[in-house]
């Protein structure tokens, strides 16, 4: 019999406790023997199934030798940091879904698993239920990553999904995505990127192997998008989707950022819609790869979060070294990226020609929409500075 | 210094040699010491850059205790299975693409390795650089899988790519595939299903834990499609395409066969085009996930076979459990699960409502074109029996 205990009885720690019951004969089968959830930490006694495990005293599972594996799923950085410490400190395995506290923490936490010899494992923390992280770092351990870009949020690629089949504008979107339970009440850190963001540095972090550091990566929503610049780019052949990019530059560099942009839609990922995630990676032996399904929700979450711990118990005494130093070195501005850039400008197309040169025109009519050449942000921002921008986004070629 | 010897020097030997040194400093990085092929397997000597490593002496390797992993790249089941033992016995942990070896014998080797105490991995078996298995088993450890469906071949997928792009027929569509070098002189195992038909199998082994026979499944290719049938599927909102597909049965048994299948265009599966691979997983928890990309080629595949000398190497003493039995009990015949069919009849549209009942019409003129309600394949054979059937397939719903 193998115990854990799960801190935080939300919805994923929920869903941990079902997994757990549910898939009981597929994971003994696995681990040879049974795994069971001890102990419960809640803030707040409740009724309920668990109600015989919980515990308001988190000493109670620190000082508990049966406990082998923690998993957190308080969410955001405070309560979840002490106690992952604590509990690493203890010598349990670390397990989470927590992509804040590993987006801000995440290096310094491997690093004290490692003198401690346990494992601190997070696949949830990006796409949820969809294998990424170990297939990154594992399965594509042999390529150099050059490019990773994905839907990282459901929410934000519902709506844009809503915008484009039925007209609606973003606020209704939103409020239909809210009342679906697919937005919270607060929808801020879903549409404004920052959601995606933490997930595209931790992607970065393994990917490249150093701190990607959050403060420092530009993170733009979709709020600001107007549903005429849906219709243009659809009538162009683009979708417009929320993506989380980290790119390899050409001098060693390497920057990350999150901003919607135009993709063809003969690219799979301009066809992933509702609130399923995708991430593509590019590796110099591999070429892209694509990882897709739901990013979110209590099961798929919470079953990865399972297999890490059964991960955690297979990789005696602890998952190897995955490479991610402390080092925020390197890091670029994502201006310095090259793209074709989508404008649309109140005046003609002779005004476009005059800031860019030549220009693909997409619509025209008293406002003109145009895809530039490829040009890094810098040059978009300061060629565009004599025009009257309504909209701006990079497209993925 | 880790060293290793290839076995064999066609497309995925050389690939593996070349990963090694293109990616050195990747691979350094994550193993904390440099890797080198010490060793190349070859039947007949021949001048090119690993002239110096080349031995036509198995015992060379075998006997050597400084190579720790072998890289089996011969394909075909008599040498391969005989060196991947001897490897085995000798203590060496074993990495391959094979997949005809590793469909018959994958679970009788990995019983041997668990005996020597060394790891039999075979990521590149199915899916080429694409990870699926490792994640298979790994990320979605906890879930009970309940179906696994994939475009499995690159050849096929960029015949039936062709097929509904240009209209060329199967023969005209091989043709231009042979040209391009994507179809063997000799493409049987290609269109006739048996390539996809052997990852399959390796994909049920390791979703379900038991064995499935590569004798017993049914694999059906694309040699008898007509271009009628594609154009009909298109017209109806289908894409044709050949699928892999391993299913758990409602009564606790398992089944596992290729077809070609028709698939609705929403489903992200029927926009996989070209060469491209996909492989769709549904686990219980996790619901449907799809990982994406190029199933074949000389640096994808041997990339995943370096990946997997990592993972040998990383994972002390061996990979753990993956659960896989000789046993082949609850293997049901494909027949017995339901799908909606698809038929072409000469006859009309009374003639398919007089055997199925209530039928859907994709297209009428002396011939009928119609999709059933579910039912399963015995009945689908029976009922058609009094019919002139010209095309009969399985969608997939």
């Amino acid at each position: 019999m193998i115990q854990i205990a799960i801190l935080g009885l939300g919805t994923v720690g929920t869903g941990v406790a079902k997994v757990v019951a549910e898939n009981r004969r597929q994971i003994e089968r696995k681990l040879g023997e049974p795994l069971e959830v001890k102990t419960v930490l809640v803030r707040r006694f409740r009724d309920g199934p668990y109600r015989q495990l919980m515990t308001d005293d988190f000493q109670k599972i620190e000082n508990d030798p049966d406990i082998r594996v923690v998993v957190e799923t308080i969410g955001g950085v405070e309560a979840a940091y002490a106690y992952t410490r604590r509990a690493i400190e203890a010598g349990k395995h670390v397990v989470t879904a927590n992509k804040q506290l590993v987006a801000e923490h995440g290096c310094e936490l491997l690093e004290l698993a490692k003198r401690k010899n346990v494992s601190y494992l997070f696949e949830a923390s990006v796409g949820g239920g969809i294998p990424v992280l170990h297939p990154l770092t594992q399965c594509m351990a042999a390529n150099r990553i050059d490019e990773i870009y994905g839907i990282l949020n459901g929410t934000t690629n519902y709506i844009l999904t809503r915008m484009v089949r039925t007209g609606a504008s973003f606020s209704d979107a939103l409020q239909e995505a809210q009342a679906k339970g697919y937005a919270e009440a607060d929808p801020t850190a879903d549409v404004e990127g920052i959601d995606a963001g933490r997930k595209i540095c931790i992607l970065a972090d393994l990917a490249f192997g150093q701190q990607m550091d959050p403060a420092a990566v530009p993170m733009e929503g979709i709020s600001g998008l107007s549903l005429q610049d849906v219709k243009i780019a659809q009538r162009a052949g683009y979708r417009i989707k929320l993506l989380g990019r980290a790119v390899r530059l050409p001098g060693g560099g390497r920057t990350a950022f999150v901003a919607p942009h135009l993709i063809p839609e003969d690219n799979p990922i301009a066809n992933v819609e509702d609130v399923f995630n995708a991430v593509m990676v590019r590796g110099n032996a591999t070429g892209e790869v694509m990882f897709y399904g739901r990013g979110a929700g209590e099961m798929p979450t919470a079953s990865a979060c399972v297999a890490d711990v059964m991960e955690c118990l297979q990789a005696s005494p602890r998952r190897d070294e995955i490479g991610w130093s402390a080092s925020v070195e390197g890091f670029e501005d994502p201006l310095t990226l090259k793209s074709r850039h989508y404008f649309r400008i109140r005046g003609s197309l002779a005004d476009a020609a005059a800031a860019f040169g030549q220009v693909e025109v997409l619509s025209e009519n008293g406002e003109t929409a145009f895809l530039t050449e490829p040009l890094s942000g810098q040059d978009a921002a300061r060629q565009s500075r004599a025009l009257n921008v309504l909209a701006c986004m990079r497209t993925l070629s």
